[in-house]
């Protein structure tokens, strides 16, 4: 249904800026995504939102025509509003014309096939929204099936993960699990378990990698504990030819999954 | 010298949390920077803070007690004050125990001595403090000499920018200057100029990078201008197997940085 909303006090506007809230979002399983790009690639990746709020005073793009028809046939909602209200949504200064609330789409580990990517990522206790966005954005990059994410991770639906990730929430895969969960998963079939850690001499780029290959990064500022990387199939490192002794951890996932995937590409 | 503040009226409180303004910082010419790692980082790089303002109530870690001998020595402030204050300083509820206030230290192109290192990384027009400051970090991790900020970039001397550098912001030498002054200085002696661009079909591991190589970097959102792109000596592009047509701006220059080192150490 088309509607229009004008005044800030409206529920709906109390409602959808909630959102920003883990415990909102979680409650209603739903998530704010903004901008006409994230939401066409969100709509070609098969996801349309529940509501699509846009700004009354913009003419529309012709993607946003097409949006707002598919979402209004799929029985979803098109709601007319101003950019200041858009702007108490979006929780920015300069939001974008279209913002749209989606539900929540984490799926099972019970449901991946390992054999759909040859590369998966893995996250331990990522606490950075704008790292695991980008964590997300980088698996899109290099074909990655998607983004595991292991004990206390920040929420992936997020604004600011959801931001980063610059439409890959809704073409990655989203698994949340615990450990013991995801390695006797992982060791039903296939898969080869890769670890980037400071504990080792073993340069990245010596071992022969396979596929499906996962890579786990752990958590920023701790890096993965013990026994993590002793159940990893291999541990290796990459140079560090300065002072620092580590890389930003979405940075060190995307160095690791980009020489994964040309090794993968060379063969 | 050593001395207290108790009281969060004191006019230096004020003060240097105006620091975490650009005005402020750039008419007193000192920034922030946040942390024992990082400010020990900054001490055997050569820069001891100005002021040194470290928590009372807690009992000072040895390297602590080495940078505060140090300080004092070299006619600087240590501060004793109170957790409460120190957060206010840093404008985060969990502040670290010690915050340093530092001089500005940007370096003239003139001052490089672009042998130095075989790597100089290049952003245009980078917006986004933590993408800046990730970047210093890789910058340190591939053994680059520094960065070069071309056009209306993000203040380096940020809180953000410094804290995603862990420490590279004194590791790293940092020039701003114009695009035609860079071109002009880049022409005057050798360098490859070396572009990560959509606009090419050059796969990044094709050609033989040349020491010392510039890997230029532009805005997260436009890319960089059509005439800066042909001013480089090669274009080159990363392989994208997903929905998304670029990666974020410091995972592009961290992969392409460490293609440049991996070819450089096989030789």
């Amino acid at each position: 249904m088309r509607r229009e909303i004008t005044g800030f006090s409206n529920p709906l506007v109390k409602q959808v800026r909630s959102l920003r809230e883990k415990k909102h979002r979680k409650r209603e399983g739903l998530f704010l995504a903004e901008g006409l790009r994230i939401m066409t690639e969100a709509r070609e990746a098969g996801f349309l939102p529940e509501m699509l709020f846009r700004c009354a005073d913009r003419d529309a793009h012709s993607l946003e025509i097409v949006l707002e028809g598919e979402v209004l046939t799929a029985g979803g909602d098109v709601i007319e509003t101003s950019a200041d209200i858009l702007s108490k949504l979006s929780g920015k200064d300069n939001a974008q014309t279209v913002i749209g609330v989606y539900h929540e789409h984490p799926t099972a580990l019970s449901d991946i096939d390992r054999n759909a990517a040859p590369i998966w990522l893995v996250a331990q206790a990522m606490r950075d929204p704008g790292n695991l966005g980008t964590m997300l954005r980088t698996g899109d990059a290099v074909g990655a099936g998607g983004l595991i994410l292991i004990d206390d991770c920040t929420d992936p639906f997020s604004v600011e993960a959801v931001r980063a990730s610059m439409g890959a929430i809704f073409t990655q895969k989203i698994v949340q699990c615990r450990w013991a969960e995801f390695v006797e998963w992982l060791r039903g079939g296939p898969g080869q378990l890769v670890g980037t850690s400071l504990q080792t001499e073993l340069d990245y780029q010596d071992p022969s990698y396979q596929s499906p290959c996962f890579i786990l990064t752990g958590n920023e500022a701790q890096g993965m504990p013990a026994d993590y990387a002793a159940e990893c199939d291999l541990l290796v490192k990459m140079p560090m030819r300065g002072k620092a002794d580590s890389l930003n951890a979405a940075v060190a996932t995307a160095v690791m999954a980009y020489e994964v995937l040309n090794q993968f590409r060379r063969t």
